[in-house]
């Protein structure tokens, strides 16, 4: 049975659903991808109170200017708040704070938390959904998975890129009405979404692109062009993909061989762009280094699979970001 | 059979070596390790001449300072010439050229050679040998296995910080007489020497470490000591010698598990050191990619080893190392 949520008329179907179904949202973690998912939820009439620990003042006075796809989303005003007990109980939660952040997710959620609250992560990797789940119940979690380049170039400036289609699912179980309701909200603003059945999997497939081109960004320091154009690296990435079909499939996810050579074919499209971790690993900032590498690990050698590649990448990104957050911080 | 030396009486035995049984000797590549070893043996009464292509008219004017083990070995004059053919045909030549250099060697090496002109390697990693021996005969060719930590600090100035032992073979044949009288030579003057019947085992000996700790200290920007201390990349250097070892194995070379062990326990001694090829990454230099890494993948890989750590660290290092030359030069 799905965790509904406390007055949101979650039961409703699709072509009926108006913009008030999703009741009061609160967004903690306001990056960028918190920042540009609840604003464009707020641009369509949501509730929406986001947690601002820095830059309270600028965003009370300024709001948020979304540029996107060439047009411009300005929301002068923007419900915001410098701690989660300001905001009080929600009907959902977005997640976005950094997965090395976690475990301030146990100070900060409680204040928001009502007997159905839904807590839908927006964050990479694995281990997001079972770290909520082991705290707040399994009944309440979604996972969402984010396809986008997007950036905070200031307090109040989300530049959106390129890209934006985010897929929702829930929590070890099949779509349900709250996750197609959090769908219709995201198209409703423009948004590509869709409710995925299977989020475990889902995961796992986007994994296949993370682990080797997130993962060379950082132990080879090459971004997606350099990767594919080096015959060495363009075949360790290939290869930390098999490594990765193989953990998946031995999970019980079926994913095609043909796949991991379609991750690699689209990536061609993508020129010199820097994945999220070069990024963060550049400015000094915290790396998901356990969601993105170590937990895929952990789950693939769990299951039987050999992967040596990934063994040895995941040690070379701890070792590297280790240094970095020295120097970081 | 050996191809004995020109007028060098190698047939002699060790105790009664005298100093001029080696004949004329020609130092090609007069980076630290050849100024040192063959600055050791003029200092020691050999007819030693070098090529200088940096720095002739300094070390004409100035000679070499060895400083080694406390004590300063003065060369007030040294033989040096700016081409090969300056010197002409000698007896034997030291190789200290970088790997990636090899290719000079070509042009280089003929003006030296009298028809029994015997070529010693100081080179390090695998395929130098070959690569002599391909060119100008098998009959030629001896290599050794340099342990040394050295630096040419100013073109007149060597330092010798630790180590020094020097381990000298025939290429494919057991030690001969003229590898003994090499020995012998440098013992004479204080170096640490021995003769090793199957130079092809030692080489990959040494390789057990350097493909880690050479590898690791490019690939993940950590000394000796860092490694140690990092689990994960501890582990991942153990595995790298395990490979290695699997290798070396099924190549014939007969080395036990235990010693994989040794070289990782002898390391614990080695504090903070840098690598060789640390140091020439950092400053731009060449590195011996190939030679350290790609040969004995090849070879592993051809004798039906599963090598995939060191595929990848050999990747990583192509293209570590490649934007370095491109940053260096």
């Amino acid at each position: 049975m799905d965790c509904g949520l406390r007055n949101a008329g979650w039961e409703s179907e699709m072509a009926g659903v108006n913009q008030s179904s999703l009741g009061k949202i609160a967004v903690v973690g306001s990056g960028a991808v918190g920042c540009y998912y609840g604003g464009m939820l707020a641009h369509g009439g949501h509730d929406v109170h986001f947690l601002m620990r820095a830059h309270l003042e600028t965003v009370k006075r300024d709001g948020f200017t979304i540029f996107t796809k060439g047009s411009e989303v300005r929301l002068p005003q923007v419900r915001c708040a410098a701690a989660t007990a300001e905001i009080g109980p929600v009907d959902v939660v977005l997640i976005a704070v950094k997965a090395t952040a976690n475990r301030e997710l146990e100070r900060l959620l409680p204040p928001l938390l009502g007997a159905e609250t839904a807590l839908l992560t927006l964050q990479n990797g694995l281990g997001n959904e079972e770290f909520l789940s082991e705290r707040w119940g399994a009944g309440r979690v979604m996972g969402a998975l984010c396809f986008v380049c997007i950036n905070r170039t200031a307090p109040s400036v989300i530049r959106h890129i390129d890209h934006g289609s985010i897929s929702i699912g829930e929590f070890r179980r099949p779509a349900s009405a709250r996750v197609r309701a959090l769908v219709a909200a995201f198209r409703a603003v423009g948004i590509e979404a869709k409710a995925v059945d299977d989020l475990a999997r889902e995961r796992w497939r986007k994994l296949l692109w993370n682990i080797p081109f997130n993962g060379l960004s950082i132990a080879a320091g090459a971004n997606v062009a350099e990767v594919l154009a080096d015959r060495n690296l363009r075949t360790l990435a290939r290869a930390l993909m098999a490594e990765g079909l193989d953990a998946a499939r031995r999970l019980g996810h079926d994913i095609p061989d043909s796949f991991a050579d379609w991750q690699l074919d689209r990536s061609e499209t993508m020129g010199a762009y820097k994945p999220s971790s070069m990024i963060d690993h550049e400015l000094g900032r915290p790396v998901e280094v356990e969601a993105l590498w170590g937990e895929p690990l952990r789950q693939g050698l769990a299951a039987g699979a050999k992967m040596p590649r990934l063994e040895m990448l995941h040690g070379l990104i701890r070792h590297h970001t280790a240094r970095g957050a020295l120097r970081g911080g």
